[in-house]
């Protein structure tokens, strides 16, 4: 069986010195679980902070990247995949995913934890405002969304998902 | 030149009365400017009333399809283009469109309007609640967002964008 | 019911002059049985021609374009669409399209011709040389590909295909 | 510095015996140079093959898969990865691959082969008819194409042009 993967998603230049924080000890947890980690690949804020929590306990980190080619890509990565689609890569990025964990947020993160309820995959948004927790509980209907105050909190419900599921 | 195209987003099954008449009054409003109109191309909710306003005011209407056939399309489209793409095909639809409306709100529309953001495109949420509004408004950073009353307003607004880019 | 949408492929950049003049009379002919032109979009070798072809014949003429603006769409478009997903949008041309026809050949085009016939799209080869009829010829198996020697014959195959259609 | 990538692309259900051979080989041998490899995922054909070679020699395998879950997924990846894309995935997959080998060839494979040497990627078709290599050979141009009898000369051929690379 091929590895449970979870995608962190968030901002990339910009990010809050929080969602970097929680995105580095998400990617770290992930790895921990014996779990590949999915990041959109470039070289800043969420997503370069979990590629190095995930390397950092010897995991997989994963970039789907929206550039065709890997001049943009962390370093750190294990794997790093140019899919030349832009922004569709968002999609992509979620579809891959067996669950989406969000830290921090803005235009493209939004788009992929929308894309994440609208394909029903176990969606945790992190320590976000009370407004951006509204926002998205009122559109998830009936996707399993999850309100998390830590990183611990968000891959700790995840667990509880995909156990369930295997 | 071709034509300015105006994207219409909103929830297929399950949208409100409110939505389809908003959207069915932008397409209308759409194809009197002489532009066309882009949907998700289904024969549901708001893409179906979007086309229908089009095309009763002798407009163009393009469906940009998640499928990969036409089994699904709104019959009433000028053009019914399937994409195979999944829920990728809301990014294609977006980067495709000269301005974005969004009537009513679900997952999938609010990964449209999202993307429409982050891609700088003018974007028109349209008789949204107060929490929807607040919450693209605090992501929106320096992307041209428009909270708009009626789709009438959601038009006109898009006139001035689009004749001073013209 | 929507239009029958009918993409012409082919070289854009070192067109042949064969390619470009098949092109722009497929354009033509195509707008003639009142049928949508498809093409890659970009002002440019057989996109262009055949683009010219249907506006001149007063037809519409839709271009899907790999790039996410319209800076190398060709001018003579009825509608212009930007995807961003660079190659990728080979594969949303052809979904998109009811048939497809290549004029011309390089690597662009017979990722877009091998796609067409994976799709099982009727598909028409135009005055190629005899090795790549017999490439595309081997690989086809089921699919409804056709050797023509001019554009009328190829519009007139597509035209017996889509009426056994409709 | 992330993995080297190289995809081996081909048919899935009707591959030759010969094509799953190669595939399989080329996929252990990939994993003994410390690549990674890339396939399209399902559990058939060379794709199915290769990742069999890959894992059987301890390495990662990675499949880049056209459907939105892991229902056809090759239960030995090490990495399964929906994109939900259907066919447009073969651009993915090409675009992700620092350089790509053909095993076998029908549409699908045409489309992939076409599509790297559209990119400019480091391509080798192995073991194909005399046909097929001269079709590549005529549409390659400057594109970096290599005509390989076996998988030891495909991988061995990539390996120069990698290190030239590096």
């Amino acid at each position: 069986m091929s590895l449970t993967c979870i995608a962190v998603v968030g901002p990339g230049e910009g990010a809050s010195e929080e969602a970097v924080a929680d995105a580095e000890l998400a990617g770290r947890l992930i790895a921990e679980r014996g779990w590949a980690l999915l990041t959109g690949g470039r070289d800043a804020g969420v997503m370069a902070a979990a590629t190095r929590g995930a390397i950092g306990a010897k995991g997989i980190a994963i970039g789907i990247l929206p550039s065709a080619d890997k001049a943009n890509a962390s370093p750190d990565l294990t794997i790093a995949l140019p899919t030349g689609l832009g922004e569709a890569r968002n999609a992509v990025l979620v579809t891959a995913a067996d669950a989406v964990i969000a830290c921090g947020m803005n235009p493209g993160t939004a788009s992929e934890v929308a894309l994440a309820l609208r394909a029903g995959k176990p969606t945790v948004i992190v320590r976000q405002s009370a407004q951006v927790d509204s926002f998205f509980a009122d559109i998830a209907g009936s996707a399993p969304l999850h309100v998390a105050g830590s990183a611990e909190q968000a891959v700790d419900w995840i667990a509880t998902r995909t156990s369930a599921q295997a």
